[in-house]
């Protein structure tokens, strides 16, 4: 278990990472902001699977130009988890998002962090570094999907 | 009228700056994909214009950070907008994006060049550059919308 002050810091790092201060004028528009930056973040992700799993050829021009808005969205979603966002449209979202914030949050700076290797990795044009990366990337989106998002 | 050179050119640069080579598995994915992408660039820009505008006290870290995610959401709607996908899901998208292709490119690159000068600006703190390049992005939106988008 990690301590308050392991918490806090936790905490003081995401916000010093998310470029998007949370400002939402009412509830849709933050369950509206999450949801299309996960979309977004999924059609470009897919794109990187589809040449990891060898579906289409790889180009590593395209692999790093994808890795790298998949690395920027990864940022965003975050923020639209604000206090009182549980509901106000159609959402996926568990309570336990709200219940274990501290828990939350670390799935979330375990994306951000593995959407940055993924980045990395794709720079390099190294096909089996980026295979690597997706897979770890794609672990990260599923724990997070099995623990607070509902089917 | 520009000519059919510069018209095959100003494509190939789109092409360039466009992290997103559109694939999309349906074109209810590429209406989402678009939707999404210009709702956050939204949401990202009225922080700005709430800063431009006096309504919120100017914070330059704050502006740079809004106007370098909209100026990277900027370059994503565009691959969302391919043949066959004025359909599939509600959009406000206007026939005459398809019919017009040329002048449409011409807007989204103009739309990409405002929110790169506004990033630009934004980096050098100085609120009177970030509210000059605002107002010219926020035209070349509306001037977009105008044309591209049913009301």
């Amino acid at each position: 278990m990690k301590s308050f002050v392991q918490l806090v810091s936790a905490g003081a790092l995401v916000a010093l990472s998310l470029p998007a201060a949370a400002q939402f004028a009412k509830p849709e528009d933050s369950i509206r902001y999450r949801q299309s930056s996960l979309f977004i973040m999924g059609q470009h992700f897919q794109r990187i699977g589809a040449m990891a799993n060898g579906r289409i050829p790889f180009d590593a021009k395209v692999a790093a130009e994808n890795a790298e808005v998949v690395a920027n969205m990864a940022k965003l979603p975050w923020a639209g988890f604000g206090p009182g966002t549980d509901k106000g449209a159609p959402t996926k979202a568990k309570a336990e998002i709200w219940a274990e914030q501290g828990k939350f949050r670390e799935a979330s700076e375990k994306t951000m962090a593995e959407t940055a290797k993924l980045a990395a990795a794709a720079k390099t044009g190294n096909l089996d570094a980026i295979k690597a990366a997706f897979g770890a990337t794609a672990g990260s989106c599923k724990a997070c999907h099995d623990a607070y998002r509902a089917p």
